[in-house]
């Protein structure tokens, strides 16, 4: 076994690039750049402290790595938000999880189509091959920013009664069990990662390959009839799942 | 709401990677290429198709992107074994959940060191900061090929008698019991997406911003004491989490 030390820190004048870096750091950890608050431009920041465009970038480019700052591509960069987290013990909507946080979730609507279920979708969601599934695809954005793209598959009536509702401002779970009446039962997840395509990259403000937290979830009514199929895609820099697990004695 | 069906196929012969990718899907799904053998290499391809680099190489991609084949840097192209799965009901290491699969897990020492700890460690694992702490990195390997990096930070004391044991070939849960006499309790899990670094990259075979899955666990004593403090840092192409939620009672 080896021992090591983290080097003693250089005496040298910090570089440019870090300057900058450390004044901008200050300024959101003191609060004066808000969370979730755009950051002034490259071209204003180089006015601002005379400084070139590239080290600017760099600078910038540090604080993201660092996980302080987030790029919405087409938007600019943003003071990163505290990440969103979902506590697994039960199932909840995403609404439902973060709200305790004091967090904002809205909903937009990308897409909504019925047609022949896939064989997997028939499958999963326990329907003969080809029989009608309808499907609705949404944006959900946490304060205001991009946060994950959930593709959900459902038996056609089912998604008929859901286009009916607000599916801008409510978890479809709860729309389920209030406005249909359905009794909802458990989920398997199956959780991975995976690179962001084009189009979800491009829902989520995302270069294309972008790393994403991707969760599997088939959801059960209380009879134990599958009614909700669905593919959820999230921005690594802005969820985390957390869970507690017991440790049970194992055959020795 | 909008109809939308899968365009017809069309009825032209299809191009020459998609009949190449054809035949080798073939030779994949009926076993005669095994889950976790190596493929032909471009050259041979090249050589008994007789087609173009740039045709083999695209076809070689499609079955990648389909997840049946997977790539390791500087070994070459295999066809990807089943994804390996853990589930979170209880904790386990991970030779334990996947001995069950019939999966073969080895490890390698990827380093060991003892140093002052950081301060977001020693926070973590209820220590003063600066006092010691046993940093232990095992490269995790499926069959044969890399899956996960494992970063585990321990009370020295612990670290110490863990370098004793056998960490090639045991979880480090099971020598926590069955070797040092330590009763494990529950642990604190955060799952979430991240690109790789050039360091994790380099370890486990991939392009250097290749999404992982990433796990921080915080173990603790039966006692209520954090006794192990992880980074796990998992291929994205090997591996998921599966776990089943029930849904309770939401307040109305």
């Amino acid at each position: 076994m080896t021992s090591s030390l983290h080097p003693s820190p250089p005496s040298r004048p910090a570089p440019l690039h870090a300057r900058l870096g450390q004044t901008l750091r200050h300024r959101i950890l003191d609060g004066q750049y808000a969370p979730a608050s755009r950051l002034p431009s490259e071209r204003e920041l180089i006015a601002d402290f005379g400084l070139s465009r590239i080290t600017v970038r760099k600078a910038l480019d540090d604080l993201q790595q660092e996980g302080l700052i987030t790029t919405v591509h087409g938007k600019g960069r943003f003071v990163a938000a505290p990440k969103a987290f979902q506590d697994l013990r039960e199932l909840r909507g995403l609404a439902e999880a973060l709200a305790p946080q004091g967090r904002q979730l809205r909903n937009r609507l990308l897409g909504a189509w019925i047609g022949p279920a896939p064989e997997g979708i028939a499958q999963r969601l326990g329907l003969a091959p080809g029989a009608a599934v309808g499907t609705i695809r949404r944006l959900r954005m946490l304060d205001g920013l991009p946060l994950s793209v959930e593709t959900s598959h459902f038996p056609a009536a089912i998604a008929e009664a859901l286009l009916q509702q607000d599916l801008a401002g409510r978890d479809v779970f709860r729309l389920l069990e209030d406005a249909l009446g359905l009794a909802l039962g458990q989920a398997e997840l199956a959780i991975e990662a995976t690179a962001a395509d084009a189009e979800l990259a491009d829902a989520l403000g995302l270069a294309a390959g972008a790393p994403l937290l991707r969760i599997e979830r088939l959801t059960h009514d209380a009879q134990g009839r599958p009614i909700d199929f669905e593919h959820l895609h999230y921005r690594s820099d802005g969820f985390q799942i957390r869970l507690q697990i017991p440790r049970k004695a194992h055959a020795a």
